[in-house]
């Protein structure tokens, strides 16, 4: 059966009940073949070529003239408009910023697909209202109080030899210092940890060719552990940080126990980004603030933001990390906070850690696809520069460093390890790249997308100079990240690219003093001069900063879970889930065990009994099987909210501690008897409570 | 000056102070006259109506064809493609369901603008992140306890005599019988009223046709009061009710002490809409369950949705609210719990309430645009019956009642009231008008939408015969409510409809078990049988019910704060906001008070030292000027964060209760140096706590 013949016949068979069944069943086979030729498209009939006739060009000219829609307009809108029915070629998992979730977007439709909830709770999929013990809530504690927000920045779907997978997404908090792991197999958050060692960070996430870390890098330093010390000891006791969280494929959850983190100087290290092929086994994260500024503005001394703007270089953090595992292993690492800390001093002599310079206050560091340059941008600098990784293990192996830091870090000699500068524009920030030899630079005070030139290898992809600027677009306005369609792996897809643009202006009406950010589509696909921007998406629900782009191909996601009874915070089957023939209420004492069955239209049982001060152990299973037949369940004034898709098995824990009669109904429109789907949790009063006495007529 | 060019004299001087301001400043004209450039569209220029060119032609169809395109996929495409910085012509409020939300939407590019917070905290808007006694969490409390998320069902923006006026936006909590308050000026939810008499409902909310009261029915029966009585007392002790609540259009709040509620029998009271012209001074509320079905299937009765479904005939409530209105005022009302409440006899004995016969579960009643006519839809009817407020008002005038309902309500006679039944197919939902004579009609089971006419003073709109189906158009998937242009106001505007399926099982990508809903847009434009689906919008952020469409220029926001040092709550400026020069830390015992000033790209204070369990209230003022300037600000760790759009004052208070130093940081990208706008906020251990002994090394 299809979805849409499931879902009639459950209808059916409800309205056989009151009556109706026989006119229903008349008319049900019709719709259905409606429904089903409107679905059809893209079958052969419709794959057809189309020739328009001057009839239809003279309709399409009306309209477009009627909108003021010029030639490149209609253009622009073929090139995105996704009839219904008809799927997007990728998806976009953006980092919804300081709303704390994440968001799918489809390309090219730039439709807004789903949000999902990360580390702020979220009622409509029900994260974070199901009681006491909530397994959202409890994760979302720091030091035992709940921080139930985050600032989303940079997402990272799992690799496989440098590709994405479509199993898995890694998001970090900036705000709060943690990391986030979702199944992409149902689109639930599973796992959140806190980062033991520091406040808020930057650097989170990345991972490694084959998820084998996850690599969270700091940003503002602090004392490691949470620890106290006012700024004039800045130098000496200030210091940041990059974790390698283990990631256990198998369990899908960050493996903690065999995690750990590298001390670093009180430099602000900002993005990372993991090697592969030639560069495998090292990573790289830049910084700003080498100066190490304190600000103080007040005292005279100058602002944070010049007083970290001062120095011509910052330093290119090069950390070769399958090293720095060895050492780990070995017990070489200290606890900090009871977390592995491989301490600077060790790293140094290990040879785990090395400085490159780079060009005044980088923002992105991006490895190119074959893994033999890493590109740099420094925000206050025209450029972007390209090392090579040859280069750099040429330096370390022959020892050119031109000198060391003040914690004893070699700096390797800036032109022993630059392939290339490319002079690009104002403020480039971060950079992505195609499968025509191209990479892709944002420059935030030009408000535009630098096309340019790889080197080595690429130059026979391109019909340009190598390491050369091609072609600039406008954006608008003030683009942070780009992101291009799988334009941070092994194999860049090419096609499209996202203009992360931070400020949207005057591009869409005025929702208040608050507006939303401006993702545009670019068009990468013709090589040369031509770069158009194809759409305007305004991101009105959160601020996000980084984003990937999957081949939707890739995705295995379920339609419905597994079996019925499914824990999805488990992923797999729950053995308390109630069956049918189950459902009613067991007491124990004080205790009452609600199990209850939840299918179109209805609730059983329909009516729960407690007294009041009883601890309520609410169990409800979905047995539906039907794609989207989604109920969602809630006790009106009791702060409980669940979704229950297909399949899923929820329990809920709650103390009865306020008498009275509460409707509970199903919050999920999910048939035309939907409203009828409702049942009333009686809570009688204890005996000389406020309730007793009904206040019905006073 | 623009708002490109104040951003860009901003960053101008602060790149001087770096360093940069030289090559900066040669480049910023360029850069501003590219995006000016592109921003002029829509200039006399560009509207020049476009004539394709065999090659235009021939790009288009090859691009057209690439992407397996129709002839009828372009002309929708061409009627929904907004380029970048063209506005929308209407924008779509829109509940947001269980997420407890509001989202606006352009029309007709149907891109999501904004979500606006309302029952549930959101930290991108800093919607109840401001510490202790912030605004939002104490609106969010029921008796005393937090609850923090919503069931939104029905938006009412506030009218004048009819139409949309564009100030205020209205909309309900399903789940906990709120009432929430939206101020269109800056679009932040500024009240939120509990109905202190039912635990949920579902008819909020709905205005009188100048927005004298706002309307809020009810749904389940409980006790009213938050009182308690197991089903068998179900017709003797529970009650339906519909409350009044009076608005201060002058201090854009609900006035509470003005408002009140009527008592109904349990019958499930549904949707609302009042009266309008003719029928100015009533309003309608239909009903199910007047079985008074009380569910059972343990005890071998039937399920609620069958119990509620076994009558052939529900009740229309037909309100007189001018009446009811003198009836409070005399001082007839009782109160329970605190809230006045018109008792049934009252009304039944003053005349403010009557029933009329209404076919089989109904769920939606509307007003026509003239007020004479009530459109009401029963779900489990194939047929929309029309009552006309003439032959209402006739009927009470004339007596002509078939008898009385079980509380002594008269019911007048079917026939007597009705002007029209139309047959338009299976489960009826809700109706919505247009400017040319039609209606339409959702209809769930059938998934289609229904265009019909009307008939009076209609009949000389259209071609078509009176109260007539005229065509169906499907929809993709199961339609709960829909939305025609000012639909449901005095003066509908046609053109554009929503459909609001509230299924989408293969329209998009697999998003995990949980799928979005689908908005399709309808082009109600051409009278006849023409009514093609022009875009699918999937909606993956909540599950919305009803919405509203205005025309934009009918909103007036606000760009900006009117003033530096607005305090959002007052929607004044605040006496507390620091101002230039006040910057700073001021100690009384253990209460220090931090004045901070935010512009880009600094705080200052830069560095705020209090002691471990310090009362800190950090006073916070954004003196940005600049349309987009936004500001975030965020404790690491504390649980604040806040959005301060350009000259807003945010208090914040919270116990310094955790030694340690935590960077703070603005969490909205603001300029090139975004990442240096940050702070450092210094805990001071108390001798002898944890954080006294440094972790560093261990």
């Amino acid at each position: 059966m299809t979805p849409i013949h499931q879902f009639r016949t459950g209808i059916t068979a409800l309205l056989a009940l009151v009556g109706m069944g026989a006119v229903l069943e008349f008319t049900t086979s019709t719709a259905v073949a409606q429904q089903e030729g409107r679905r059809r498209r893209g079958g052969a009939a419709e794959t057809a070529p189309i020739e328009m006739t001057p009839d239809q060009i003279a309709r399409l000219t009306k309209v477009a003239n009627d909108r003021k829609l010029n030639v490149d307009d209609l253009l622009a809108a073929a090139k995105t408009y996704t009839p219904s029915g008809r799927h997007d070629e990728f998806v976009l998992f953006s980092s919804g910023g300081q709303s704390g979730q994440v968001f799918a977007i489809g390309v090219p439709s730039m439709r807004l697909l789903r949000s999902i909830a990360v580390f702020t709770p979220e009622s409509w999929q029900g994260y974070g209202f199901s009681g006491l013990d909530d397994p959202v809530q409890e994760r979302l504690k720091i030091n035992g109080k709940s921080v139930p927000w985050g600032d989303t920045h940079h997402p990272a779907l799992s690799e496989s030899r440098g590709e994405y997978d479509g199993q898995f997404l890694f998001i970090g908090d900036k705000a709060n210092a943690r990391l986030a792991v979702i199944d992409l197999r149902d689109w639930e958050t599973k796992q959140v940890v806190k980062n033991p060692l520091t406040v808020s960070d930057h650097g989170a996430a990345f991972v490694t060719p084959d998820t084998t870390y996850v690599i969270e890098g700091g940003q503002y330093a602090t004392v490691l552990g949470y620890g106290y010390a006012p700024p004039e000891e800045y130098k000496k006791s200030y210091r940041g940080m990059v974790t390698m969280w283990k990631f256990d494929r198998e369990n899908g959850r960050i493996d903690i126990d065999n995690s750990f983190a590298l001390e670093l100087p009180p430099y602000w290290q900002d993005l990372a980004d993991a090697g592969k092929f030639a560069s495998d086994g090292w990573f790289f994260v830049n910084s700003f603030n080498v100066e190490m500024a304190t600000g103080g503005v007040q005292k005279g001394d100058p602002p944070f933001e010049a007083g970290a703007s001062k120095r011509d270089m910052d330093f290119l953090h090069i950390v070769d990390w399958k090293k720095a595992e060895a050492v780990f292993k070995s017990g070489k690492a200290k606890k900090i906070n009871g977390f592995p800390v491989i301490m600077l001093d060790t790293s140094v002599a290990e040879g785990v850690l090395y400085f490159a310079p780079e060009p005044k206050s980088p923002h992105g560091v991006d490895v190119t696809p074959n893994g033999q340059y890493m590109v740099v941008a420094g925000k206050l600098d025209p450029h972007v520069t390209v090392y090579s990784i040859e280069k750099v293990k040429k330096a370390i192996a022959d020892k050119k460093f031109s000198g060391k830091d003040d914690y004893g870090v070699p700096i390797l000699d800036f032109d022993a390890v630059k392939e290339a500068q490319v002079e690009l524009g104002l403020g480039p920030l971060h950079t992505q790249f195609d499968d025509k030899g191209y990479a892709y630079t944002s420059l935030f005070l030009d408000s535009a997308v630098a096309r340019w030139t790889l080197g080595g290898e690429y130059e026979k992809m391109h019909a340009e100079q190598p390491w050369k600027l091609v072609t600039k677009t406008p954006v608008q306005y003030n683009i942070g990240h780009l992101c291009a369609a799988e334009g941070d792996t092994a194999k860049p897809a090419g096609k499209y690219l996202i203009a992360m643009n931070k400020w949207s202006v005057d591009r869409f009406l005025t929702t208040g003093p608050l507006l939303p950010q401006n993702f545009q589509l670019v068009d990468i696909g013709a090589p040369g001069t031509t770069m158009p921007v194809l759409y305007d998406m305004p991101i009105g629900v959160g601020e996000p900063h980084y984003c990937q782009m999957i081949n939707v191909d890739k995705l295995k996601s379920w339609k419905v879970y597994p079996e019925v009874g499914w824990n999805s915070h488990t992923q797999s089957l729950d053995p308390r889930a109630p069956k049918k023939g189950q459902e009613g209420v067991v007491r124990e004492g004080n205790k009452v065990t609600v199990n209850m069955v939840a299918i179109r239209s209805h609730f059983a049982p329909e009516h729960v009994m407690v007294n009041e001060g009883d601890e309520v152990v609410w169990r409800i299973v979905s047995t539906e099987t039907t794609v989207d037949a989604t109920h969602g369940f809630c006790i009106g004034g009791y702060n409980i909210n669940l979704s229950l898709e297909p399949g899923k098995f929820i329990e809920v824990r709650f103390i009865a501690d306020k008498a009275g009669t509460y409707p509970y109904y199903c919050t999920e429109f999910c048939s035309a008897l939907h409203l009828e789907m409702m049942g009333y949790f009686h809570v009688k009063p204890k005996a000389g409570s406020a309730a007793e006495e009904k206040p019905t007529k006073q």
